[in-house]
């Protein structure tokens, strides 16, 4: 299919800063002259699916029935291909998947195959409680041989404490700071690299503030669908170690 | 309607940068503590529709029935307000609010009116050659009896160049640079502000390098779609005096 007849579409709202990331990161990555090089997106950004962390503790309403309303609605709009930009939701992304014969994009597996492919064998996982307990990057990470470390539960806590304050719309230093010192006790562990495994972690921890690598699964995720649907990318492209060194 | 039967939509694409930005400006103009405080929303982004300019000037071809097609999508996803962040895109913008029942809300309009109510009656613009050829932000200020001041034709050209500069990904120091010169005039002429009438033109230019106020209508707009949807805004609106000269 010709690029320009692709229609990428993003399932989101979970949350909706993190959609407007995504959103903002694909157009950046998209090699563009003008506004009619980049792909036609279709953003279905529905705040009010229910917590996808409170679902997997059993504490919650099982947000499926929603997120599929939101796949319907991307069908409709003619996406040939589906984002998901949160990490939590992939837990159910291989329901949604029997559901659609559109492809959606896996930002876990991904991610995890960038890492691998980078020779990262020890990875550190900063991520909700939620996809944490799920085990979403250790399923994929275990596949490759990737040895995937999260924090002691105790620091965990602080973990999903600060990114229900990102969501809250306070991605302050304090909180940049505890993520910070969280990715510092796996670094003492043996992680050569740290993913951001919550899609909200980003807006508050910067490359910056680390020693070792931190990966983005937004900007993965983003790069693997312009990929996907043919539109070249700006500049090199994450496939590469010294990319992932980069970031 | 209950805030949360209301689905915000967003006809994109023009450029898509623009419409990042204006998402990112809607999340972050809310005021909210979780997920689930937030508007639904939906995005129709297709960056193919034919340039606006170029069809003003009459060099290219009418997007008006890739506009509609826009319209219909977010029609047929169930919005109950559409936003349209680009200024240029105005122009056609009573055609097609003649052809659906879904309020559009008009950027140009909000903006002059909120100029106005903090005192502004002499005002630069800095925007495409099609939205000042058109005079898209002269009527709504005629009745206002505000004074719009357009920089000459040799600005604006230099004005227009770095508006495709930022299209084409290259929101560069420089460009901005070109931008503030352009506003400096316009204030040596007596503007008491400057509006960034092109939505890519804050990507580029920020108020730090002016020293009139820079109004910013994808702001506006967003604050103007949470009103009207019911959701509250996030600390003191751009409804006052004070407001504008914050921006």
């Amino acid at each position: 299919m010709h690029p320009q007849e692709q229609v990428i579409g993003i399932l989101g709202g979970m949350g909706p800063a993190a959609t407007a990331d995504f959103y903002t990161k694909l157009v950046g990555r998209t090699q563009a002259r003008r506004d009619q090089d980049h792909p036609c997106t279709v953003i279905w950004s529905d705040p009010t699916i229910p917590d996808r962390t409170q679902a997997i503790l059993g504490l919650g309403e099982d947000p499926t029935p929603w997120m599929l309303r939101g796949v319907r609605h991307l069908e409709d709009a003619g996406a040939t291909l589906i984002a998901v930009p949160c990490n939590t939701a992939h837990a159910f992304v291989p329901a949604l998947q029997a559901k659609t014969n559109v492809p959606i994009l896996h930002m876990i597996e991904e991610t995890v195959e960038l890492l691998f492919a980078a020779g990262i064998r020890k990875v550190g996982l900063l991520a909700t409680t939620g996809t944490c307990r799920m085990g979403l990057y250790q399923g994929f990470a275990d596949a490759r041989g990737l040895q995937v470390l999260v924090p002691d539960s105790t620091v965990q806590e602080k973990v999903m404490e600060g990114i229900l304050k990102i969501k809250g719309g306070n991605a302050s230093s304090e909180v940049g700071r505890r993520l910070a010192g969280a990715a510092a006790r796996l670094q003492t562990q043996g992680a050569q690299a740290v993913i951001a495994g919550c899609t909200e972690i980003p807006l508050a921890l910067s490359q910056e503030m680390l020693r070792i690598p931190l990966i983005d699964p937004t900007g993965v995720l983003a790069d693997a669908a312009l990929r996907q649907s043919g539109f070249p990318l700006q500049g090199p492209g994450p496939e590469t170690g010294s990319a992932v060194l980069r970031m």
